[in-house]
Formats: C-alpha cells, sequence, structure tokens
C-alpha cells in the first residue's frame, strides 16, 4: 500500500490547476507513537488554500514548492498508535493532498457519528460552517430582525450563513452567481430574497430591490464590486463581516473599493477574522449547529469532484464560481 | 445695530471659496421668549461644513442656496429673554455665519469660565475634542501601550487625538503636511514620531519606518492613499477610526481604496461615527478633557481667521491644508 500524494510543483500567478500540481507516490513508513495511519475520504476544497501557494506570507505558512499541498478533510483510522483512536475511528485533520496520510492524534478530532455524519461533519459542523457562525455572530453581532445580505451564498460558508441568519428570525437576502446557484438558493434554502449577480447590469440597484429597507448586516465572502454595492446600500449602524474576498484572490489587478464613506454617514462597522481563533468556542458553535442538525432545520449541499489526482481541477472550479454548495474531493470509500 | 450674515449662493464643485456666498445684513427683530440675542466672537470652521453645502443629503439637513451659512461657535449674550441667561454670558451654540445671531435658549449651552477660557471651550472642550475623545476611546478602543497613527494630526481634531493617546501611555505617530505643521507636532505635542506626508515619496514606507512595529489603532481624518497605506501597515487586531476624509471631500475622482483586504488576514476593525451621536456622554468626555486641560497636559493651538467676511476664505483654506491647529473666524471682540 502506497501513499498518494500532490506536490505543488510551482505558484500559480492566476487560478490554480492541473498545471501547477505534479502526482508523487511513496511507501507508507511505520507508524510512531503518537500517530495514526489512514485513509482519507473527502478533502475539503477552500478559498484559503489559494493564499498557501501564493508566494507572500498570509496568516498561515505557504506551501513550498515541491511539497504536498496543505489541505484540511475527514479520514478512516487504519492503524493507530495514538491514545484514544482505533482502527476503525473516523476523524478529522489535516489529510492534505495525500491518499493515506499518518496524522498526529493530538492534533486530529474524533468525529462523534452518533451526532451526524461524516458529510454532516465536512459541511453544516466543519469549518466552513464555524466560519459563518463566528462571522455571522462575533463579528457581525447578528441580531433577530436584522436585515441581513450574503455573498457567495451559494457557496460552502454562505450556504450556513444564510441558514444562521434565517434561523435567527432575520430577512435574508443571498447573491450567487447563475441560475443554479440561484435555484438552489430558492428551492432549498428559502431566503427572502435571491440576486443572480450574472444577471444583474447594475448590482447597487439589485441589491437595493431585493433590501429595499437597506442592510444591517453584509456577509462578503467575494470583495471587490460586490462589497462596494452592499457599503451603499448599508443602513445606519450598519456592519460588514469581511470574511471572504474570493473575486479577489486572483484578480490580475485588484479591485479598488469607493464606498468606505458610507462607514462614516451610517456610523458602519467593518471587520475581517480567522475562523481558526475561535478554536476554544468551537464546541459552543458546533451545539448550535449540531442542534439545529439535528432538528432538521440545517440544510448543506456538498459538490462532490471524485478522485485525489482531480484536485487541482476542483481547486481551479471553486475560483471560477463552478461549485453550488461545499466542494469537496472524495478520495477514498465512504 | 444690524445682524450681518453670510449666504450661501451657489453650491461649489470643489473647494468652497469666496465666490459661493454672498454677505447681506438685517435689522435685528425683537426677541421672542425663550431666546437670546449674541454676538458671535468665534465660528468654528468644519470639515462637515462642505457636506452641509453639497446637493448629496449627508448625515444633516444641506444648506438650501440662499439660506444663511451653518456653522458652530461662541458668542456673548447681548439680551437675554430666556431663563437661566443673562447678558454677558458666554454661549456655545450654532451662531451660523452671523454677527449678531438670535439662539434659542434651549439649545444654547452656557459656558463656565471657572473651567476653562472661551478659546479652551472652542479647542480642548469643544466638538472637536469630543470628536478625537469618542473616535480614539469608543470607536478606535484605545488601550494604554498601543502603538497609534494619527493622520491630520496637526488639525483641530488630529492636535487632540494625539495627545488623547499620549495621555493614554501609548506610542504616538503624526501625520501632517508641510514643515510648519509638522514643527508644531514635533516641538509642541511631541509624539513618538512625526511624518511630512508632503515629503515622504512613499507614504506606506515613511509609516513602516516611523511605526516599526506597525500600528494598533490608526485614526483617520483624511481618507484617501493616507488610509491604504496605514492598512498596510495594520497591526494583528488592528484598529481604524474613520473620523473625517478630508482629502476625499473635494477630490474630482475619489480615491479607490486598495488594502481592504488586511482586515482580514490581520483581524482589524473598521468604523465610523458622527459625534453628535454621543451627546449624551459630553459630559464624561469633558471631565477627562477638562481634568488635563486644568492640570497643563492638554495644548491646542487656534488658527484664527479676522473678520466674518473671511470665513468662505477660511473654509477654503481648511480644505487647502492651510490650517495649523483648530481652524475659528474671530468676529466679535474678544
Amino acid at each position: 500500500m502506497r501513499n498518494n500524494r500532490l506536490l505543488l510543483k510551482s505558484r500559480p500567478a492566476g487560478i490554480p490547476g492541473p498545471e501547477h500540481f505534479e502526482a508523487d507516490s511513496v511507501d507508507i513508513r511505520p507508524l510512531q507513537d503518537g500517530e495514526l495511519l489512514t485513509e482519507t475520504v473527502y478533502i475539503s476544497i477552500d478559498p484559503a488554500m489559494r493564499s498557501w501557494i501564493s508566494a507572500a506570507p498570509g496568516y498561515v505558512p505557504t506551501v513550498a514548492v515541491g511539497a504536498t499541498m496543505r489541505a484540511g478533510g475527514i479520514a478512516r483510522v487504519l492503524e493507530s498508535r495514538a491514545p484514544g483512536f482505533v482502527a476503525g475511528d473516523w476523524v478529522q485533520g489535516r489529510v492534505n493532498w495525500e491518499s493515506h496520510p499518518i496524522l498526529r492524534g493530538t492534533q486530529t478530532q474524533k468525529l462523534d457519528l452518533t451526532i451526524a455524519s461524516p458529510e454532516d461533519w465536512i459541511g453544516p459542523l466543519g469549518t466552513s460552517a464555524l466560519t459563518a457562525y463566528f462571522g455571522m455572530r462575533d463579528i457581525g453581532g447578528l441580531r433577530p430582525g436584522d436585515r441581513v445580505l450574503v455573498s457567495g451564498a451559494a457557496g460552502g460558508v454562505g450556504q450556513i450563513a444564510v441558514q444562521i441568519a434565517l434561523l435567527e428570525g432575520c430577512r435574508v437576502v443571498g447573491i450567487a452567481g447563475g441560475a443554479e446557484k440561484c435555484a438552489y438558493l430558492r428551492d432549498e434554502l428559502q431566503p427572502h430574497g435571491v440576486i443572480d449577480y450574472k444577471a444583474e447590469p447594475d448590482l447597487g440597484a439589485a441589491i437595493a430591490r431585493e433590501c429595499p429597507d437597506g442592510v444591517d448586516l453584509y456577509f462578503d465572502n467575494v470583495g471587490g464590486p460586490t462589497l462596494d454595492a452592499a457599503l451603499a446600500n448599508l443602513r445606519m449602524r450598519g456592519r460588514v463581516t469581511l470574511c471572504g474576498r474570493i473575486s479577489q484572490t486572483v484578480a490580475a489587478e485588484p479591485y479598488a473599493i469607493r464606498n468606505l464613506g458610507m462607514l462614516s454617514g451610517r456610523r458602519g462597522r467593518m471587520g475581517g477574522f480567522i475562523v481558526f481563533d475561535y478554536h476554544d468556542r468551537y464546541p459552543e458553535a458546533r451545539a448550535w449547529l449540531s442542534y439545529h442538525l439535528r432538528a432538521g432545520r440545517l440544510k448543506q449541499r456538498l459538490h462532490v469532484v471524485e478522485g485525489l489526482d482531480r484536485a487541482p481541477e476542483a481547486l481551479g472550479m471553486l475560483f471560477r464560481g463552478g461549485n453550488t454548495g461545499k466542494l469537496v474531493v472524495r478520495v477514498g470509500e465512504r
């Protein structure tokens, strides 16, 4: 049995793809104390991965050229020399782009399948959902009755953000690109309004139409012109959660924001965050999320790409907006 | 005795000046109950006045063409039919651009000259100082030891903001334009660093040089490229107080901000505010300011322009950055 993996071959200038990675295969070495041999089942494909493979230092170290691509995901334990884990356990951890990663028990979380399925653990209880939870509540100061606008609303974070706001009694409008994503929002998540930004000649006017009283809380997954259009519609004491800026991650020329002045006249607040800072409070977020999940009130769509070798293609799809729902690569059998 | 006043003649496209106002003189009408006849001594010249004479609605109604220009200031009571006021009292209120405004007692504040001089009441105890106080503390979350950067540091709000941060035990760097303003900062207020933005080819590099550990709190009076340069130097969990954007008020083409992404990676916060929202807490701010003022720890410079007829010229000077210290027009004898 060998560990198949994908290494970073070169740093992309724009959208990453198969040309930036190369496949490789190594023998699986014997385990040391505290380690687990696992088989990857799902790899999470996230916007932050783009910054990990850029030359500029981000909030975590970049992946070196020639090194295995970093990724989080869900795996099954094949062999354990770590206390508290046995073969057959499901775990969550840094599986990287590897078929058979060796994980450290102290850095790996065992999944409680009596609470939720492995798919739930990568979706409504996963990092994307935690990001939506803390971004909405702590950064955005979500309050019942808020008029909430979410961009990237059909994505991994956005779909949970929309539902968190709905479950708090807010009026929610989601922005997504294309008919399929908007149909998913309209039919499945059912916010109060849906905007297909690709079909709107004037996004600011579209937001004004769908949010006629303005926006108390804008949860921003995309940045760029969408952020500017949302700022123009901010209500008094409106808040902006800067969660992601996927439109800018691969932009050749960064979009320059013009409507920051709205924050003064409207007494607005804007804040960014990194979900890992909230590690100590993950149990709180998972208590809320799993409560609503068990009650059938929290839906998700997984967008599954089959096969480790297609991970680079999936990463490119993320930046082209090709996924509806949380994007994952399925590596091993379920 | 007549009331000399200046009316708005036309709305400026850029920097306002004498061509946008016209002089006028009217008989002083008899007082009604609750009113005061006053003689204006100082008129405060503030950046917000530009938005008052623009066509776009701001956070207060615009001044109509043909109406008297709105302004706050300090006056002496000549005659009173308002309870609690007698001739000879000093007051603060909406004196407008008038030599002998009639004020309503309920909207006018009597000045306690046992606490501070009339010049102090328009400076370190005036609206500019209150703006600095709430912008630093409530919006900026000022904490002792913070590395603080203030733009427009030699202006009415900035000079107080610099001193508030110094009095809280912060490391403070001020940005101003030109040798005179920078000399005032260096010699009188003595922050840890001074940047003359007009003499720096690369403002971001200058901030990095003067703030080698980065910026915990940026107090922004100017907006535009200075805001962008400050964002590039933000520390982890850094905060930005959007107090003013004088560089943008009269800009033909608004400057577009590129470094907002720093708020995400650095977990930053940015907020705007309007000082009038804090009206209920003015006594708190004045208690702090007057305490330090009496102890000789709060300095100010007034930049005095002589004569009501020169008020339009003073307003233009404000947007050209011509004043060092709090800009006022002296109308009546002291």
